[in-house]
C-alpha cells in the first residue's frame, strides 16, 4: 500500500491578537463597517446554486436586492438631506463585502445604487435628489445606467445618441440613429429597470434658432410602467447568456423619438432653459464632459474594491486546501508532502498573496481619498483641481491592477486545486468567470493604464513647465549623465563594488528604501525617455497622421511607464500600512510581506532594471533567492496571512476549504494505520 | 457629431494561393483528414446552446456522441482486426477537429473511444479487443476511465482502490477503502457509463499463500445494467455543476466488494492465472507501471491537439474583430482607429499568435512520432525505449505549454473583445471555461514539467556517464569558462563589440541561427547548472529529509530548465516547418511569425539572458524593437494568418467576427455621411 499519511506541519506560532492586529490594517478606515456587515448571519445565503438558469438567477438576484434594500444596505452613500448616510467611503465598502455573496447580487447593486443612483446624485440637482434618490434606494425605481453603446464602449465622448430639445413643447426628444449607437450591456434592462440614466449628445437653441450640440449629458428617461410593460418607442433586447454574471439582466436600449419633459436633464454641469438656451458653468465641452466623468469615479473604485475582495476569497480557498492536501510520499516514505510544502506552489500563491496584500492597502488608500474629496465637495467646500485629478488618476490605475490581479489569482488558485477547483461548489470557476468582465468593465484596462500615463505626461510638462534655466539645464545634465551611465553599465559595476565591499551578502534587497528608490528611479527614467520619445509629435509641421504614428510606436512604452509609477504608488501605501502598525509582532510580519512583494515586482522586470544597469547580475539573482527564501519563511504564516483577511467561515463556502479535504486526509491516515 | 468612420485599411496582398499553403504546412501529414472533416456541412450543428441546464446539456451531448458514432468518427485509432482505421495519427487529428464544435462533446468523445478504449486496445489482449472494442465504436457499451481518485490525482502510482483476487471462485474482488479512494472526476460515470477500465493496487497469490499486492493493473467493472439501473456494489455520485463542461456527466464511483471474472483484468503486461499466481513480462513494479501509462500516452496528445485547436479559433474571433472594431477619432479626425491598428493590441494578439503557430507544428511533430512508435509497435516491431522515453517527455511537456497556452490565449482574446467578448454567442467565455481544466487534467501542468525536467537529468547523466576521461576534462573546462565568462560579463562584452564592428545595426537578431544558439546555450547552461545543485543530494549520507530540501528549493530552476529544453523544442519545429515551405510567399510569411516566436520567447526571459551575460543591455532593447516592428509588418497579414487556420466560416459562429461588427460599422459611416 501506499505509505501512512502524517499529521499536518505545526502550525503558524504567530498568536491570535497578532492576527487581529493584521486583520485590522487590512480592514482600513472602515473596519467597524466590515465588522457589523461580517456579522449578518444571514449573508451567506444570498449565494445562487451555480448552474442555476438565467432566468430564475435573475428573479432571485432581484428578490435579494429588495432584502438588502429592506436592510438599508443601500443607505451608505445617499446623501442625509434624503435619507442617506452621507458616507460615500462606507458606501464602497459595502459593496465590496458582497463579493464574497454572490457577484451578480453585487453587480446589480452597483448597477442600482451606485451607477443608476449616482448618476442622478453626481450629476443631478436638489430637486432631482429629492425626488428620485429615496425610491432608488427603497429599490421602488429600479434603474438603469445607459452610457455604453454597442459602438462605443471606451470612447464614450463619441456616443451617437441623442437628445433634441423641443422648445414648443418643452421637451426632449431621445433617438438612437443606427444599430450601433444602441445602448449596451445595460444591467437592469433586460428585466426589471424602470428608468435609465441615458447619456446623450445634447442639442438644443434659443427658439427660432437651428440647434447645436452641446456634448454629452444625461437625461432620465422612463422604460416601463408599473405593470412592467416597456413604454412606447422603447426598444429592450436582451444581450442573452454571459460567460458569469448571469443573475444581472443586461439588455440593450433604442429610442425612437421618446420624448421627455425639460426636468429630466440631470443639469449640474449644463442646462438648457425653457426657451432653449443653453448654459453651463464650464465653458469647455471637453472640460465639462472630463468633469463629469469625474464626478461618476466611484464605480471604477468599488470595482477595484470588489476585485481585490475576490482575490482574497481565492486565495483563502487555495491556501486552505494546498495546506490539507497532500501529494506524494514524503522524504523517507513518512507519509505524503502537504502541497504548500512545495517551493513551486509557494512561489505560485504567496507572491499573489503579497500582491493582493499590497492593493489592499493601496485601495483603501484610494477609498479614503474618494471619501474625503467628495465628503469636502458635498459639504460646499471647493476641491483642489490637481487633487481631483490625482483620484481619477489613481481610480483608473488601481482598478486595472486589481483587476488583473483578480484575474490572475483566481486562475492561479483554480490550478492550484486542480480538478478540485473546477467544481462549482468550490467557487473558484465562479469567481473566475464572474470577475472576468471586470478588466474591461468601467473603463477597459488598458485603455485606463493610458490615462494614467497621460496624467503623468502632463504632471511632467508642468514640472518641466516651472523650471528657470538652470533648473533646466541641470535637467538636462541630468539626462545626459544617465544615459552614459546607462552605457557603460556604470551603475551596476558600482553596485558590484559596494556588493564585494558589503562582502557579497545581499541584505541591501531587503532595505525598503533601497526597494523604493529602485522604484522611484525606474519610473523616473520611464516617463523621462518616454517624454523624449514623444517630443517630436509636438513640433511644427507634424502631421496629426505622424503625430500618431509617434505615439503608436511608444505605445508599450507609455503602458510601461503607467505601470511604473502604480507599483511605486502601491508600494508607498503598503509601507505606510507597516509603518502604522503597532503589534510589533503584525508589523514583522507585514514586512516580510511588502519585502515579498518589492522584490516580486523588481523580479517581474528584472529585464529592465538589468537592460538599464539598475541592479547587477549578481544582484537580480539574490532577488530571486530571496523571493524563495520569503516563501520559505511565510509558509508556515500562510494561514495566518489569510486569516487576516477576517472572511467568516460561513461564507467561505468551498467544501474543500472547510474541512472536507482534511477529513479525507485523516481517514486515510487512519484507515493506513489499521492496515 | 462624431467624425465620420474611414473604409477598413487595404487587406494583405497575399494570394488565396499562398493561405492555401500556409494552411497545408499548419494542416501537416493528416491534412487530407481535416478536409475530411471540414467539408462536413452538420459539423456546425454540434454545438449546444450556452446556458442549457446540465441535464439538457448532458442529453445533447449523448445523442451528438451516438451522430459521430453512427457517422463513424470512432473509427479511426483502433485495430483493423476489429473494424477500425488503425490510424492513431488521424484518432488524434479527428479529436482535435471537435474543438470547434463543442468541447463537452470532445471530451466526451475522448472518454469513451480516447480513454475507455483506449485502456483496452493499450492494455487488453487480443481477446478483449475483440470483445469489447466493436461495442466501444458504436457506443453500445459507453465506458468510464477511472484513474484518479479523490485523493490521487497527480500520484496515480499511489491509488487506494484495490482488486483482490479470489481463487475460488476466480474472481477479483474490487473494494474503496476510504472516501478519498474514490474514483473522482470520472466522465460518463454520473449519466452514461454501462462500464469502467478501474485502475487498481492488485493484489493475488497462489492458492492458500496471503495475497501479495503487484502495483497498479487496470481492471474492467460493469457499473450499469442494460436498462442504465446500477448495479450492486456499485455507488456512483455526481460531481455535479462545474466551471465548464457541463455536457460531460463527471461522477465519483466507490465499489463494495464488487466481483468481476478473472478475465476483466487487462493482462498485457500482467496477469494471474486461474490458481492466483501473478506473472509479468516486466520484472520491476515501477517499470511496469510506467510502461503501462506510456501506453495510454495518446490522451495526452490529443488534449494537446484541442487546447491549440481552440487557442486557433480564439484567436480567429479576436483578430477579425481587432480589423473590424474601431474607437477613438483617427490622426486629422478622419474616422476611427481599426483597434488592431494601435500598438497595444497587436502586441496583445500578434506573439501569441506567433506561439500558437509554433505551438500548431510542434504538435503536428508530436502526433507523427506517436502515430509512428506505436503502429510500428501494433505491427509488431520492438520500439526502442529511448523513443518511447523521448515521446512521453515532450507530449508531456508539449501538452503544458499548450494548454497553458489556450489559457492565456483565450483570456487575452476575450479581453481584446472587451464585452462583446463576454457575451456568450461570441464564444470566447466558453472556450475559456471549457478549456480551463485542461491545465490540470492528463497531468497537473506543473507535475508534467517537472518530468520534462527529470528526463532530462536523465539524459545528462546518460550523456555524462558515456564520456571518457577526455572528455570529462573538457566538460568541466566549459563548466568553468562558462562561469569565469558569466561573471565577468565577457559574453554581453564580446556582443557589443561584435555589435559596434557590425556598425551597430542589429540585423542578427532575426538571424535564426543565432535565436537557436541562445536558447540552445540557455538550455545546456540551465540544465548544467541545475545538476549541479542537485548533486549534493546524491552524496554519501544525505538524509530523505536534506534531499527533499535540496530539491525543493531547486524546484524553481527545474521548471525553467523544462521551459528552456520546451522552448527550444518548438523552434525547432517552427524552423523545420518554415524549412519544408515551398511557396516563396508563403516561406517569407512563416519567417517572420517565427521571428516574432522567437523574439517573443527571448523577450520574456531577457532578464535571464542579461543575469547571464548572453544579451548586451542594447541588444536586450534591439530585441523589443525588432518586436514591436514585426508586429507592424504582420499587421496587415494578421488575417491572412488567421485563414490559414482553416477553420470554416460557419464553424466560426461568433457574431463580431461573421460580418456583424463590419455590417454595423458600416451603417454608422452611412449615417454619418447622411448628416
Amino acid at each position: 500500500m501506499a505509505a501512512p499519511l502524517s499529521v499536518p506541519p505545526s502550525p503558524s506560532d504567530v498568536s491570535p491578537t497578532t492576527v487581529d492586529a493584521v486583520r485590522h490594517a487590512l480592514d482600513g478606515r472602515w473596519s467597524w463597517l466590515r465588522d457589523e456587515i461580517r456579522a449578518r448571519d444571514d449573508f451567506a445565503e444570498l449565494r445562487v446554486e451555480p448552474g442555476t438558469d438565467a432566468e430564475t438567477y435573475r428573479a432571485r438576484v432581484w428578490e435579494m436586492l429588495g432584502q438588502l434594500a429592506a436592510d438599508g444596505h443601500a443607505v451608505h452613500g445617499f446623501p442625509t438631506a434624503v435619507g442617506g448616510r452621507g458616507d460615500i467611503g462606507g458606501s464602497v465598502v459595502s459593496f465590496e463585502m458582497l463579493a464574497f455573496a454572490d457577484l451578480s447580487l453585487q453587480v446589480k447593486s452597483g448597477v442600482q445604487w451606485g451607477l443608476f443612483g449616482g448618476a442622478i446624485q453626481a450629476l443631478g440637482n436638489a430637486e432631482q435628489h429629492a425626488r428620485y434618490l429615496p425610491s432608488v434606494m427603497d429599490l421602488s425605481l429600479p434603474g438603469c445606467f445607459g452610457m455604453t453603446e454597442t459602438g462605443h464602449g471606451s470612447d464614450v465622448q463619441s456616443v451617437h445618441t441623442t437628445a433634441t430639445y423641443d422648445p414648443a413643447t418643452q421637451e426632449f426628444v431621445v433617438d438612437t440613429p443606427t444599430e450601433s449607437a444602441r445602448k449596451d450591456y445595460i444591467g437592469n434592462a433586460a428585466r426589471d429597470g424602470r428608468m435609465a440614466a441615458v447619456f446623450v449628445q445634447l442639442w438644443s437653441a434659443p427658439e427660432g434658432e437651428a440647434p447645436t450640440r452641446h456634448g454629452v449629458h444625461a437625461v432620465l428617461v422612463p422604460l416601463r410602467d408599473e405593470d412592467g410593460t416597456v413604454l412606447p418607442g422603447v426598444e429592450i433586447t436582451d444581450d442573452g447568456h454571459k460567460e458569469g454574471l448571469n443573475g444581472v439582466d443586461n439588455g440593450r436600449l433604442a429610442f425612437r423619438g421618446v420624448r421627455v419633459p425639460r426636468e429630466n436633464l440631470l443639469d449640474r454641469y449644463g442646462t438648457v432653459a425653457a426657451d432653449g438656451t443653453y448654459s453651463s458653468s464650464i465653458e469647455s465641452e471637453n472640460r465639462r464632459f472630463f468633469t463629469m466623468l469625474g464626478a461618476l469615479v466611484r464605480g471604477r473604485i468599488s470595482v477595484s474594491g470588489s476585485a481585490v475582495g475576490a482575490a482574497q476569497l481565492a486565495l483563502t480557498i487555495a491556501i486552505r486546501y494546498g495546506e490539507a492536501r497532500r501529494q506524494f510520499a514524503a522524504p523517507g516514505g513518512d507519509g505524503e508532502i502537504a502541497i504548500l510544502d512545495y517551493l513551486a506552489h509557494q512561489r505560485k500563491l504567496l507572491p499573489l498573496l503579497a500582491r493582493t496584500y499590497a492593493l489592499r492597502f493601496a485601495q483603501n488608500e484610494l477609498v479614503e481619498m474618494l471619501h474625503d474629496i467628495q465628503t469636502e465637495r458635498e459639504a460646499g467646500g471647493s476641491v483642489d483641481e490637481k487633487r481631483q485629478r490625482e483620484l481619477e488618476s489613481r481610480a483608473a490605475g488601481i482598478k486595472a491592477l486589481s483587476t488583473w490581479n483578480a484575474t490572475q489569482v483566481i486562475q492561479v488558485c483554480r490550478e492550484a486545486c486542480g480538478g478540485q477547483g473546477y467544481l462549482s461548489e468550490n467557487r473558484l470557476g465562479t469567481l473566475r468567470t464572474d470577475t472576468d468582465v471586470f478588466t474591461t468593465f468601467e473603463g477597459d484596462n488598458t485603455v485606463l493604464l493610458q490615462l494614467v500615463a497621460k496624467g503623468l505626461i502632463s504632471g511632467y510638462a508642468d514640472d518641466f513647465g516651472h523650471l528657470d534655466t538652470l533648473g533646466t539645464i541641470r535637467f538636462v545634465a541630468d539626462q545626459v549623465l544617465d544615459t552614459v551611465a546607462e552605457r557603460t553599465s556604470l551603475h551596476a559595476l558600482a553596485e558590484r563594488l559596494r556588493g564585494a565591499a558589503a562582502g557579497g551578502d545581499d541584505e541591501e534587497v531587503l532595505d525598503s528604501s533601497w526597494q523604493i528608490k529602485l522604484l522611484d528611479d525606474r519610473e523616473e527614467h520611464t516617463l523621462d525617455s518616454l517624454v523624449r520619445r514623444l517630443r517630436p509629435a509636438r513640433g511644427k509641421g507634424v502631421t496629426p497622421d505622424r503625430a500618431f504614428d509617434i505615439f503608436n510606436r511608444a505605445q508599450d512604452h507609455l503602458l510601461h511607464a503607467a505601470r511604473t509609477h502604480l507599483d511605486g504608488l502601491v508600494l508607498d501605501a503598503f509601507n505606510r500600512a507597516c509603518d502604522a502598525e503597532t503589534d510589533p509582532t503584525a508589523q514583522e510580519l507585514m514586512r516580510s510581506v511588502c519585502d515579498l512583494y518589492a522584490l516580486s515586482v523588481i523580479e517581474d522586470d528584472k529585464g529592465w532594471f538589468l537592460e538599464h544597469g539598475r541592479i547587477s547580475a549578481a544582484r537580480s539573482k539574490a532577488i530571486t533567492a530571496e523571493i524563495n527564501k520569503l516563501c520559505r519563511t511565510l509558509r508556515p504564516h500562510a494561514r495566518v496571512l489569510i486569516d487576516a483577511f477576517g472572511i467568516p467561515e460561513h461564507w467561505i463556502g468551498a467544501p474543500i476549504a472547510t474541512g472536507e479535504e482534511t477529513r479525507r486526509q485523516e481517514e486515510a491516515i487512519a484507515h493506513a494505520d489499521s492496515l
